[in-house]
């Protein structure tokens, strides 16, 4: 099982946004650029993040992509839950009630057990992903001060900000 | 993302082989039928679980699988890995590391905070689903037995047995 690449795009996207001066605005383009992807396939998952009103949609030449809440309002699960849609991992389809000799609906009022425990298991995990926001990571992102990707994000941000200052 | 459907095949024909009396024996058509799934994409499952050990395969006209040890021994984890590969479903692809300007090896060194989230997230999903074994669930079926699919199964294998004494 393999989450679509979207999901690496998307969270790397609003974090670089959420690095930009309160408000700043990068375009689909700028944002595909720093991370080397494809412009049209991140600005599908732009817009994915755009319905779901985790970014806004800012129009015109200097237009593009901005937070549409805090940083510490979005967590890496809304992200997810935006790029991957809400349903579970794992979906039961009621095998148990398909086969010969099938009993009495009833019987399958509750939930089967096996379905029980693998959805317990991704509540676990979307409760992981609902405790990291993306102010979570900017913050640890500076604490690598020493040279990290933050450093390389700043200097890119920068001289985005230049240009579009002029 | 969606997990592939042989997860469920593969984690109830092993929970249905933990029912039948030590050391039984379905063939691949009797789990296939019992679960309404076809016969040959059950079989690619069913071998997949025999290279990891979990089922041992039963040669002759016969034959089929059993379990390969104690149901006590094998996690829904184990199901889950041996058909789904140990990938974890969130793949880091660098994507930091792509773009313009790219700077020294050395600022890379350290795993991306975003990677870092997302694996733990998948390590308290493995952790949860280790959690529970195939006995686990039995012992929860037969619990249930005001007339659960515990009831429907053990029919099923008491036909099943009572053809094969023959
Ligand atoms: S019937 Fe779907 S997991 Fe049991
Ligand atoms: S570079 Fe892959 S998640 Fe950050």
């Amino acid at each position: 099982m393999k989450m679509s690449d979207g999901v690496e795009q998307a969270i790397h996207s609003v974090a670089m946004l959420s690095g930009l001066s309160e408000g700043g605005v990068l375009s689909a383009a700028a944002l595909a650029e720093f991370h080397g992807v494809s412009t049209s396939y991140l600005l599908k998952h732009l817009q994915t993040l755009s319905g779901a009103g985790i970014l806004d949609t800012v129009p015109g030449p200097k237009g593009g992509y901005r937070l549409a809440k805090a940083a510490e309002e979005i967590s890496l699960l809304d992200i997810l839950l935006a790029v991957e849609g809400p349903a579970p991992a794992f979906r039961c389809a009621e095998i148990r009630q398909r086969g010969p000799n099938p009993v009495s609906d009833r019987f399958f009022a509750k939930p089967c057990n096996i379905s029980a425990a693998m959805l317990r298991a991704e509540r676990v995990y979307r409760a992981e992903l609902a405790k990291t926001s993306i102010a979570d990571l900017g913050i640890e992102l500076n604490a690598l001060d020493d040279g990290s990707i933050a450093a390389r994000g700043c200097a890119f941000l920068e001289i985005h900000e230049r240009k579009t200052a002029r």
